[in-house]
């Protein structure tokens, strides 16, 4: 199992901490916190799980398509957009995959749970981890899928639909499959403008990944979901599926939450400025290369020789190293987008260290 | 994707109906409701969805260990017993598969999604449907892997320990594994006695399944577990596994539902006691030949022509049509045994459509 961020239990066990007392910088969730609305819709969702969930999910499936403007045919649900992803590669069983690096690792998690083969692009630091136009050259017959994070964890880097677009009319050609993880992007206030929805008419090979979890500050509950306009795919998705795999309290609770516009709303004001705020500050810290944010996590390099993530755990904060990340190393970090009075904390904790040094 | 009861609300769709009025014979759920402790530990949880899952389960697979006094990485969790059924399949990828017919849908399911083929043994109804030795002559070198649900569902057949281990010598000498599902055994009094739990250290080709949710009445919150002594297999389950597939209410649930020695006893009491009232007055009806119950479901044939589901549907009352079983048909259905005043109205109305015809 890949090593991921969000793991404050393991921590607290590992240095004798009380999960509470950590602030977790290494999970990017929503830092508004859960709206009340949704707490409440599944606060009375616990009154339904005396019955099985709705085998065809009709009224999350009709949400999920009002939200997205598409047919529920061309919606799958998955508990958690992990499993989305383990569901594609299983349907579809591709033999290789080309992969960006450093991307999520649950892809390759999944192309080595059924001994798919992987391909990874690596992507240039002096770039700024920016896909260019000698990805789509590796994009050939032999590669049956792709996988993009749109914007990409733990780059940030956002990707246009205009490269995209260049990415799907090569992978027509070499029949090959695009997967677009959008997980992060309802966080961006110009998301319309970067999702790949409006290209699910037009191209059969594009199938889009999303986790509302993050943002709707839930993803202890677990619901994803992917979009598709191919039947052939769906088909074969749909062949695979493990009945009643969404739980009746996720499916409330989000079906609750697409209809916050207010709470959307907030939550991405919340994250561009707070998000430019610690993205300045951290320019300001000595030692620190800080990577270009566009949603609620930030990277950046350590240029000298430090143990940070384990310097920030003495002070009960929890920082995502990009040690296990193909592509990256242990000097470089990626933290969440917090509350002010965190992102301060973290700010004056990271200058106490490297200001020291 | 498979019919199964419980499926209230698409039958309130079809019929036009408030789904909260029908009463559901159709799943198999603790007729006691969801105990108060329980219920409280899972609105408590609710706060703690804005964190990812402890990617380890840690302490749920600790009460789980204590529950079934089994060491925890002999523990497999899944989405439901669903999801571990799937896993099983998934991981070990038998060729072919040996199911008893009737038996749960999900095993065939679960073995058709990749591509597996199946041998039914027809279970005969004249021996009431019992596992017999002809069963076990037909594990063969080719069957790569049998289930057996223990109690059968939707027969409520119980089968013991002895024939068990008879199954399991047998496919010791074809290389056979063996999945024991024992997902309602919990409502049996002796369950312990019909539990292979202590057969798990002795043979390493047996998997266990459990569903915890039909007995504590969450079955909307989905968690499920498998048991397996054999590293081999447990490795090659892990390997497949989606990561964070257990929500953290459905986990703090079940940890405090597995404490619960209180309302475990009185269900189990409950139960055989309505049972056994439920299937005396089922026997007094005519038309109908009732199958001996061992757990919290009946299954019974109506030796008369009549669309019983349609009759009873109009009443309000949803039953379990066993038209869709594999080597059952129109004429037998399945009855959840719910409370004194819920079964008393089953009767009556079976009462009146019978004795009008």
């Amino acid at each position: 199992m890949a090593v991921h961020g969000g793991n404050t239990e393991e921590i607290a066990r590992k240095y004798k901490l009380n999960p509470s007392e950590i602030i977790d910088f290494s999970a990017n969730i929503n830092p508004l916190g859960i709206s009340e609305n949704v707490k409440k819709a599944m606060i009375d969702a616990i009154d339904k799980v005396v019955k099985y969930p709705d085998i065809t999910y009709f009224d999350l499936k009709n949400s999920i398509g009002e939200f997205e403007k598409i047919n529920t045919r061309n919606i799958t649900l998955g508990n958690g957009a992990a499993e989305v992803i383990f569901n594609i590669v299983r349907a579809l069983k591709p033999k290789k995959a080309l992969l960006p690096a450093p991307t999520f690792s649950e892809y390759e998690e999944a192309i080595l749970s059924i001994d798919g083969e992987i391909e990874y692009y690596n992507l240039k630091e002096s770039k700024n981890f920016n896909l260019d136009n000698e990805f789509i050259g590796n994009i050939k017959n032999n590669i049956d899928i792709v996988f993009i994070c749109n914007p990409n964890n733990p780059t940030g880097v956002l990707t246009t639909n205009e490269f995209i677009k260049k990415v799907l009319n090569k992978s027509i050609l070499t029949n090959t499959i695009v997967v677009i993880d959008e997980s992060f992007l309802d966080f961006v206030k110009d998301n319309k403008e970067y999702s790949s929805n409006k290209l699910l008419n037009d191209y059969k090979n594009l199938i889009i990944v999303k986790s509302l979890t993050k943002f709707f500050a839930i993803p202890g509950a677990r619901i994803g979901y992917g979009l598709c306009s191919n039947k052939e795919i769906m088909d074969k998705i749909n062949k695979i599926l493990v009945p009643w795999s969404i739980n009746v309290i996720a499916a409330e609770g989000i079906t609750k939450g697409l209809t916050e516009k207010q709470y959307i709303k907030k939550s991405i004001e919340y994250i561009e400025d707070e998000k430019e705020y610690l993205y300045s500050a951290l320019k300001q810290i000595k030692y620190l290369y800080v990577f270009e944010p566009s949603v609620n996590f930030i990277m950046f390099k350590i240029l000298t020789n430090l143990d940070l993530k384990g310097e920030l755990i003495k002070r009960k904060i929890l920082v995502r190293s990009c040690d296990n990340y193909i592509g990256l190393d242990n000097s470089f970090y990626r933290v969440a987008v917090r509350t002010r009075e965190e992102n301060n904390k973290l700010i004056a904790e990271l200058k106490h260290i490297l200001f020291d040094k």
